[in-house]
């Protein structure tokens, strides 16, 4: 078992990672403030990893709320469904709430442990190899809406972020794949030697060898604990993480949320930021085809969904968060291990990077 | 034209109080961080004054949006009209949003700003008695939940707040009570001085007088400023500021918010509290009466509505937020201008004061 920090000052916390964690009283109990613990997780954890995390909580007063499973639930109608669970069951501000469950659960229960009673405690207990390397570290939470995703939402800090990589065995081979999305993105930010382990290293992270998985999962949360660290709210080189995001994000809303998982947008999206920054000849051609081809041997898609066109994608990127004075501002590469946010790039390059051209 | 200032550190803001100050640039432009404005206002105060307020904004990109008017549309379905507004128009994350309104525009706009896209500036522009007086001050902003007034929100504090004592002038008689009510509030709670002047200048207030107005609009927000200064999530002394809340909460969400004013709840509120207060010895027959005459003298409710019974409402206060481990906290008062928080006393007493009896 190996534990990080994230060193946020009075907002420190612990990232546990490692195998059969999950029914350990000693990881959680620690982190909880007082008697009500809610858990909240999905339809397909639930079957799965329900009855093992209430035996962690056991000396708790404990109940569960299991939402439908998808991305296309994350918005507020379903967060609703967390708060009249709260307040049925007469919890006070002193509860803490558990993420159980994927990016999508872990978002959710974020924001609504910063808007009940205008914030609760909450644990994140990510079951996805996404959750654990990205979305449950960092504090950032919310819900999407129909015009534009993760545009509502709050920053709010776990108390404390328990990985336990054997959850990954219950994983879906294509959601294990769109996590190694972002583990890729942890190399190609600012880290040349975990791509170039990555590059050995990635069939063994597939067949979900437990070594390869906690030193993956370790260098992707020590990596970010590191950025967010430096930059909790985003004011400056925390917008490196969204490498891949702007247009992955794009990508996602034109279908709807589905069709297209998180980790494969951005995998798509880190893409285009390889030929975009090629064509701007900032990075050679080998660069670019050298990421792109970790891409395509991790089985993540590199190309844009044939039924999308460039002035669609143009249009939705207009509304993303990273949008400053109608500017879109993107993360392109200076070299494998070296990005920037800028919006100096050139539209036309952008144009026939979005056109295939 | 007084300047008061809500000492937070770097999250201090001032509090321009006077008349006619709608529509000049100068109390607002300062604090506009880019180009984009969005005012929120409802279909009562627009006609009123969005064109003045929007001539103010007038260097800025500025649009609106008109929501319904009422404490029963203060919910997540209204809140999401906001985000529909910002989204549509393409707003990124430097917007400033305004509040132009009362206490329900306040808080809708102060939490919209709190969630979108994670957090952006906003303006108060507060027209009513009770959210130039209360709400508008502190950072307290949120929706309710048909189980509980205010349980989904965030302390966000407002780059500024403008009271324009002007707008009281088309202020209903009921609104301006109901506005009183906090008023009387704060001389409860730590300042006998003003309980006096109260006393003396309830008429000339009611009447609208302007320097009457202008004098107890300025004292009650430098009370509640002092506070939430020294304790601006409510960790302490800032839960003082829910005497009468309690109480009045539960006969608001018993009233399905309508039929009760949020200031007429707080005025019955304050009327249990001081009765309460007595029952326990706390404070003598003659104090609770004097308290009692004043709010009637206003011409508020003292009295709980006949149709809600004591255990209705005893079920309604455990799921309000001062509750603790199962016990109910109430502000009470041990003289004017001395209050406590406390669960420490007699639940027979509780009973009795509910029953009327």
């Amino acid at each position: 078992m190996e534990t990080l920090t994230v060193d946020l000052g009075e907002r420190s916390y612990p990232i546990y990672i490692g195998q059969d964690l999950l029914g350990q009283t000693q990881y959680v109990v620690p982190h909880v403030k007082a008697k009500q613990v809610m858990i909240v997780t999905n339809e397909t954890i639930a079957p799965l990893y329900l009855e093992k995390t209430l035996a962690a909580f056991s000396e708790f007063n404990t109940a569960s709320v299991i939402l439908p499973d998808g991305e296309e639930y994350k918005n507020l109608e379903v967060l609703n469904q967390i708060f009249d669970s709260l307040l049925k069951k007469h919890c006070d501000r002193q509860v803490t709430l558990v993420a159980l469950g994927g990016g999508v659960v872990g978002d959710m229960t974020g924001f609504a442990a910063a808007s009940y009673q205008r914030g609760v405690p909450f644990i994140q207990i990510p079951t996805t190899l996404l959750a654990q390397v990205d979305s449950s570290v960092g504090g950032k939470t919310g819900v999407n809406h129909a015009l534009g995703k993760n545009m509502i939402g709050a920053f709010h800090q776990p108390q404390c972020v328990v990985i336990d990589t054997n959850t990954l065995n219950t994983l879906e081979d294509r959601q294990l794949k769109a996590g190694a999305a972002e583990v890729i993105k942890y190399g190609l930010i600012n880290d040349p030697e975990f791509f170039s382990w990555l590059e050995t290293n990635i069939q063994a992270l597939l067949s979900r060898d437990p070594q390869a998985l906690s030193y993956a999962i370790a260098c992707s949360c020590q990596d970010k604990a590191d950025i967010v660290s430096l930059d909790e709210k985003e004011a400056g080189m925390r917008a490196l993480l969204n490498l891949g995001h702007t247009f992955g994000h794009a990508i996602e809303t034109a279908m709807n949320y589905t069709g297209c998982l998180h980790g494969e947008g951005v995998s798509i999206g880190m893409c285009l930021a390889a030929k975009l920054s090629q064509k701007m000849g900032w990075i050679t051609s080998k660069t670019a085809d050298q990421i792109i081809r970790l891409i395509e041997v991790t089985g993540l898609p590199s190309q844009i969904p044939p039924n999308l066109n460039a002035e669609q994608l143009l249009t939705l990127m207009q509304i993303d968060k990273k949008v400053q004075a109608g500017r879109i501002r993107f993360v392109l590469l200076k070299a494998i291990g070296k990005t920037v946010v800028t919006d100096d790039y050139d539209p036309i390059a952008l144009k026939n990077v979005l056109e295939g051209a």
